[in-house]
């Protein structure tokens, strides 16, 4: 590792579920709980308000309560990310303002949505975000929810500028993935702080071979020390322990679908059975998901139980 | 007109823009003015925070001086509704309440959006927020920026429940449109107070001809004069005298393009224009749009005066 | 009507369904009869191999033996079109001079599709298309199967070269359909025998009331009389007993959702209803859909001999 | 390797370009010098008329030299596989009779495409192909051009019952690649001689690591060697070897882009890139592409020739 590369985010970074109570409200102790989990886990960061935080249902008070309660449990142990998930450049700062005051080291930003963007906008969104917020600025790329791919080329010349610390890659597109690593190699110095973490939780031990940083695992909630042995295992370039850990992981992922897609869609039957899952495991005090998601059932919630039993995890 | 239908919302009801200033707040006193020329224009509501108000880019705080704003002004000489747009059920809520407390007469809620979203859900998204927000509901069906068709038969059972009390359908589906109108005739009284309203501001006579109860159409703020008087020759069964005057009007929609498509998105252009032309009518101060649009140039600018110019609006 | 528009293709085209024995050959005794009752139910013009009629699941015998019994059955009576639906240039060419060879007046041609296809290649696909082909082309908006929109513009300019003989507007895109509707007129003489035809079968009377010159109905081969009376009534200008009559066109379209979505696709639903339709009318032998479409069970024919019988057509 | 898997196709299976004459014609002897070209550089089969050998672009005639040249040309030194590739069943049945009569080894069929396709209809298509062809068939998952993803459960089932040979998957979802070899591995020997091939040809290596069996590139056709490289260090499990290879076909991969994307499709612009560099490297006589895509210009060609020069190719 040179010493430019030193300054990079690398790791395990799992997106916090957000411990609801059951009338709806953030559930501090069961989140500083889940903090302990994680850290305890072996975890290298926390991103607070992902996708996976239900950061799309919480409203703005329970967004800072979260991060707050995220930030003082950790004090600096690890960094904390915190998504800025909203529609456009004007709210998107009005979070990252909040969130970095609340102690934040970075800010995760989408692309706009719910709008019509073109690339130019897409750039300029950006751009007017990191002069406005002046901290660590990590572009998310999220297609699914999101309905735009980010261009490379884009965010290498925007942390080349300084305007970018990383990339949160949730787009699947691993061959894109590997052209991005390999142009950050070729663009060399000015870039080479630039961070790449993948979303891909079914595939860490390729984006690691590949060159990315680190990894940003929902599932990491529910299992963070196998994340933290796989990731430590393609570190030590163990393919083979690595490969079979991953197939672990993979095999576990099962609990997303325990739900029937005809009774529920597939973010409620993941953000579902995440819950239930660390639960189960005695690290949150309720299952609850926001609405309008529906909640798992009991047959579902005894395939989850079973998931964690074939996975080691009771 | 039958008794119940009495009591649908009809005629013209323009989603009213937000004049920014220079530095990106919102302008009251152009807003005041925005509001003054729709009535005196004739139209029969206002829709304020719709995607033509850029609610999307407007801070919490710009909503509220926004709806406020609106609301004042009117003083209850029409009914006045506010979009509540966000991505899921706990948000939109919180928005929903604030507008009621600040006194519109109902409140325009999508499909959840960013997430993913299954057809049960959606539902319940619906429902929940009628039960928190105890005020009338109106389903804004706009595939392009929430990525789900709403579906009619859900549509009329909700309002048959009395969950619903209308639709704003820029789905830009007409086939779908009339069966929803066919639809709630043959569902007789329970569902006869369901108002349908048509984003489509191209179509207005047709949607008219089939049934429809309104129109919101954002080329309103630009030309409020021509919806009315189309609104009445539609009312009126004036059908060559409606086509005529909506033909003018789809001519002068073409300042939405006067942007090319290589320099910004079409909401850019859209938003640009009908702000460029209420800038150049004399009613708001100054035409800029919220970050990341980006703004006309002097060469669009001519162009959309050129069409005001054409359309006997300078 | 000036003298080029009487050159415009105008008035009731259905795409007229391939009766199938069971062996799925094409029942050339069952398609004479339905061009039959085609024409004696008043349509003008006729188009075979369009979506409706199961283009895409013949062979390139099937299609020929299709177009050959039609072209002979209608003996120049009416107007007969060929779709030639396929995915790129050479193979559209190759189907379009067959169907020529065989005495079709025209051919339908959508834009590339399967292909990842820009917009100056499908201007070039409908320009070497119509260079090689020498007839008169018409284009096919059909994004629903082609996954692109077709450039108003663009049809003009090629119209103008005098290489579009007109449109199939199938995109569902009312605002659209006028906006080329106006263009044309503004364009004047070098455009003027440009014909415009929808494929919504459920707003004939609105594209009609916006100048298009006709129509192109699945469900015309179910109804020809009403599609005929329809279009009857719309140049009559009288729009209150057209409504009706596209009202109850409505209600009959219902024949295509009587298979509920967790068992078929919605084409297998419509092509399966349409063919029972003309079976319990008695028009042709057997109602069977080529592969892999799902046939409609009992109940579901059941459903479709209610609707046939509300709307007097048993 | 146990003894069932020796039954499985693996290795590299470029799908083979079809070079043109400048009229357009499939020029064989072009073709027969590109077979042995990559038969020289060490490849494991041939995929003639997959979506890099211009399938969409050929119309019968042309394929059915194509595959014939090939077979002929092979002469049974390695498995020839053919893409029989068109809108639905009876379509396909009839290419796939005509691929097998001409010599293939097995037949590559997507999910119906232009009609709207239900999962149930997806699976029967694959029945019904399998019962009439009786030969190998191979899955081709192609969401790109297909607009669907095909179910990994359902490609299983098939392969357990006989119907299925293989897949080769281009569908870049390297989360349900993984998915699908471990769901192979535990329903063990019923599957056991389902081949599973990656389409991904920037991430070869990550696929053979998770299992796959195989890669069909289509920039082997302007590098075999390197592709034949490339596989044999993963099969020696030299990873860091193999990623070195892999980043160098990256960087050739370039190729691709030469052309901006406002000139021409990246599709024009990949299959031109191939063609031109195997026009330069002296396989092939002429680069041309079919109707409609757009040539490459002389700057793009040199472009596509410094990276041949960078890659040590010229």
């Amino acid at each position: 590792m040179t010493s430019q590369t030193a300054r990079r985010l690398t790791g395990v970074v799992p997106p916090v579920c957000t411990p609801l109570t059951a009338e709806g409200d953030v559930d501090v102790s069961s989140l500083e709980r889940l903090v302990d989990f994680l850290l305890d886990g072996g975890v290298d960061g926390l991103f607070t308000l992902g996708s996976t935080s239900e950061v799309a249902f919480l409203t703005d008070r329970q967004r800072a309560v979260a991060v707050e309660t995220v930030v003082t449990r950790v004090a600096g142990r690890v960094p904390v990310l915190a998504g800025v998930i909203d529609m456009t450049t004007p709210r998107v700062v009005e979070h990252a303002v909040e969130a970095v005051k609340l102690g934040c080291d970075g800010v995760v930003v989408t692309a706009p949505f719910y709008t019509r963007t073109h690339p130019v906008e897409i750039e300029r969104h950006f751009r007017v975000t990191a002069e406005r917020v002046g901290s660590a600025i990590y572009a998310y790329d999220l297609p699914v929810s999101v309905h735009n791919k980010l261009n490379g080329g884009m965010l290498l010349d925007l942390a080349a500028e300084g305007m970018l610390a990383g990339l949160k890659d949730s787009s699947g597109d691993d061959g894109g993935l590997r052209r991005l690593i390999l142009a950050r190699e070729e663009r060399g110095s000015e870039v080479d702080d630039f961070s790449i973490l993948t979303g891909a939780e079914l595939t860490v031990d390729l984006a690691l071979s590949m060159g990315a940083d680190g990894v940003v695992p929902g599932l990491g909630n529910v299992d963070p020390v196998g994340y933290a042995t796989l990731y430590r295992l393609c570190r030590e370039e163990n393919w083979a322990a690595a490969r079979t850990e991953q197939a672990r992981l993979v095999r576990l992922m099962g609990i997303v679908d325990v739900a029937p897609e005809d009774r529920m869609g597939r973010g409620s039957s993941a953000l579902g059975a995440f819950k239930a899952a660390l639960h189960l495991r005695g690290v949150i005090e309720c299952a609850r998901t926001a609405e309008p998601q529906i909640p798992l059932n009991d047959t579902e919630i005894d395939a989850v139980r079973q998931h964690l039993d074939t996975a080691g995890l009771l």
